[in-house]
């Protein structure tokens, strides 16, 4: 049975501080599967600015803030959107509300979802993880699973 | 014009250790709302417990609250559905991903979102503000907000 | 044949600045219809300056104007959405782009779309006709076309 | 992370009497964006009179205008529901009541909306800008939006 | 188990030169279900001539039929996508066409379609019986259906 | 926080040679729940031959039961739709291939699930458990979770 | 504006006795349109007995229809809801209540329709003719739609 | 009438113990039929094992299962959705739930569904089967649908 001409395509959400999804990159393109990676801007200056920078300065924050998000939201929807599955990253930094609310947005889309955290944030994510199909520690676990999701090999 | 026989649904979402949900109900009954409000359960033991205590003890953990997020969504994902409008609310403690995260579905699901939260979380929440169609400081002008949308009275 | 319990909900959209949809209103009432009319807040002043008064004032015009879209649309979406039937009304003053911005959500939403204008304008709304079920001239030609859905008699 | 093979659509609508359109077109040839650019026929006379031209000649100039909304709707229903972005743009002359229907579909549709108009326009336009995730003035800022969301280069 | 106060709506679609519809509505009040019965205008002149009646004598047969077909639809788009269950009859004379065209809009909708019609018409409408969930022969079949859908009786 | 006038709707497909509808029903009389509960009919006899008694007999088994199912879908397409929760029993007797295909449509409607059986099915049905939100071995644990979900209380 | 590397997909239905497909493939090849053109099978025979030579004979004709609807409907479904234009043709001979009911189809499903049929049928087909954008006499009618729909070319 | 470019996707759901996938497959190349197959991981031990394999073993089984479960929902859960046809095979082995659910989840999605099974399965399957366009007994049988829905050859 041979699925190899799909094209999976796979939205990294969430956390930017790490490696994560470098890793998961190195481990997809070693296994060589037929994945496209897609994510939001992950430079974290580029992706606060882009607003005002595109479309003019603004005083106060709230509003520099609001066209930020604006201009970050073209990208952003339109990749989730078209996702095949959502991973969903939390880490040690920041509060990341962002990380769950693509997850929501995944879950409601009703879009494959797969969170990625360490267990001292388990008792908090426990409905982001109920929602999810699988619940990974380490990058590596999610490149196995699209291993065996694409081509059912353990 | 007369709208008076409509019930409009507000499904109030998010931090469940101040009583921002009592000051929007008081506020709605003083103005003769016609609106019901929904929630999850805001009892933090029951919601935590309400898994294993219904369907039996788990030794893990992870499963323990698997199974309460099981239980908890059987009614938090009908009447978030149902909801006419959604509020979420982000305060001063705790991770407050599963606000985040209702937040995420109600943007999917396209139906009208309010966040409500102090000025600290602003830059923290800016996407979710992006997607919302107001953001509140006070339970007060949510109140406001609807007394509008429902009577078109300031 | 029996179709009186049916409550049909009709929205009028667009111009706020003649009596069309008092008479609808008055048509309606005079035929004795089971029909619930709902709208946009008619009220120029409190339209314009909503979002301002409840949510905090704005130095800059344009978030003046954002605050007061998104406190509407609290509304507007929410009616506009639950309609059996759409009214959009294009009057002789104003741009009323945001009449055809309804129009155009009536008929991405396959909602049934009415459209009320004089002659004049018959060239500059012909995409938008063109989506209609029924292009009228006078309120009363609407409260007809409600009569003949609801009770077959013409 | 590479995007690059994705090839975004992006629907322009609205005004066809200035040369926002070739701006645009320009502006994506010069940075070598992955985009297919859609719009409507901007052929002013051929719009006008495709539906006598094809299908046969009319008496009532409304008729006319019917068969050619009618024959238009072919072309623009699915382009503009294929998109990936809509960008519409109101300018100086005419009422323009077709930018803005077909702002009010994109956004039923929930498509990432970006409006494109000068200040002057503002105020009329606050609910569509309200339903937009960004409003430019030149169209060198939707090419500089596009840049970012494709590439996640300011 | 008791479902009894749910409120069955059957769109009864299709033929009006006969008794059929009154068949069915005597066999509901003997049985005393819970059903409400919509259809179209079944006054054949009324029907015809609704367009011009409310918005105006068209010189051209094609518009007066093109106004009438607008002004039905308001009430039949409405009632056959809020009925739970469509009933379509198939006659012995006219073309009919219409009826197959509510047949074709119930199953692209996926609502339970029941046909009724007499056998010599079974080669002919094979396709619309295959997407039905019964073909009656006769009116008091459809009320036996119902009466066992709704009551679990034979 | 009331949410005490909202009658739930709770489907209960699957096995019909035991009590277990019974104990769900008492159940909530006894806690007083506003819960509607529906299901298909539980008439073995019945629920196979309705489709001949009513639409003539057939001399092949299979039509015979080809009938019986339209027939039979016609009350179980529309209750299932709209239920907000779907609890499918899978017994000790019989394939229930019907149940396990009824779980299956609640899942891609994405209405909540909730799975009742015994351990010894556990590993049979690893994959209809998986999308359900809680797995219950005694009908009381269902009337738990229900009285959980509508009234919050352990 | 270079729309020209999308290809268009067009579901020609109906008639099947006269030569009107291959008169609008001709028009498209000469044309030079980038169209793919899908219909159900047009050999008459082998869409009556496709169910009874493959699945097994029937004694009985209704199950002998039955079954070749099914076998239809397995291309039928899938190619009309993955066209973007549904063009149905209705002709002189038989009943043709498959038009009518693809017709349907495509109307609930929101696909542009176009229809193409004499004048004479106009009456009996104004409900038809009044959810499509366009009614063609000609079949080279169609192929200028076409052209102008993806050329904007008159 | 030419739609030989495209693909047509086709998921095998069901029993794993036999070589109808196989014989599938050899008919598929046989003839020459541009249909790519898709199906769940078929080998009983990666299946059962993937879950805790990649994830890490748990001490019960029921948690065992539950991770296997997420994991293969990955792929299943996005082949099943992308399909155009589902064929669903029963087999003389094992409960084969996960057979009926997949029948079930393509009923709700509306996707063209075959069964595949003895007639010793009638009765039990009557449902299933009343819900699928085409009840095969032999794998040749399958490809032959296949072969007429996309060349229209018998």
């Amino acid at each position: 049975m041979e699925n190899g001409e799909r094209i999976w395509t796979v939205y990294l959400a969430g956390e930017i501080h790490s490696d994560w999804r470098e890793r998961i990159a190195a481990g997809i393109t070693g296994a060589g599967l037929p994945v496209v990676l897609t994510s939001p801007v992950t430079d974290h200056a580029a992706s606060d600015d882009c607003g005002v920078t595109i479309l003019g300065l603004e005083q106060d924050k709230f509003w520099h803030d609001h066209k930020g998000a604006g201009v970050n939201a073209v990208r952003t929807y339109t990749l989730l959107r078209e996702a095949d599955i959502v991973v969903v990253r939390f880490g040690e930094k920041y509060r990341q509300w962002n990380a769950a609310f693509d997850a929501g947005q995944a879950a409601a889309l009703d879009t494959p979802l797969i969170t990625l955290h360490p267990p001292e944030h388990d008792h908090a994510l426990k409905e982001i993880d109920g929602a999810a199909l699988a619940t990974c520690r380490e990058p590596e676990q999610v490149v196995a699973i699209l291993r065996y999701a694409i081509e059912g090999a353990l």
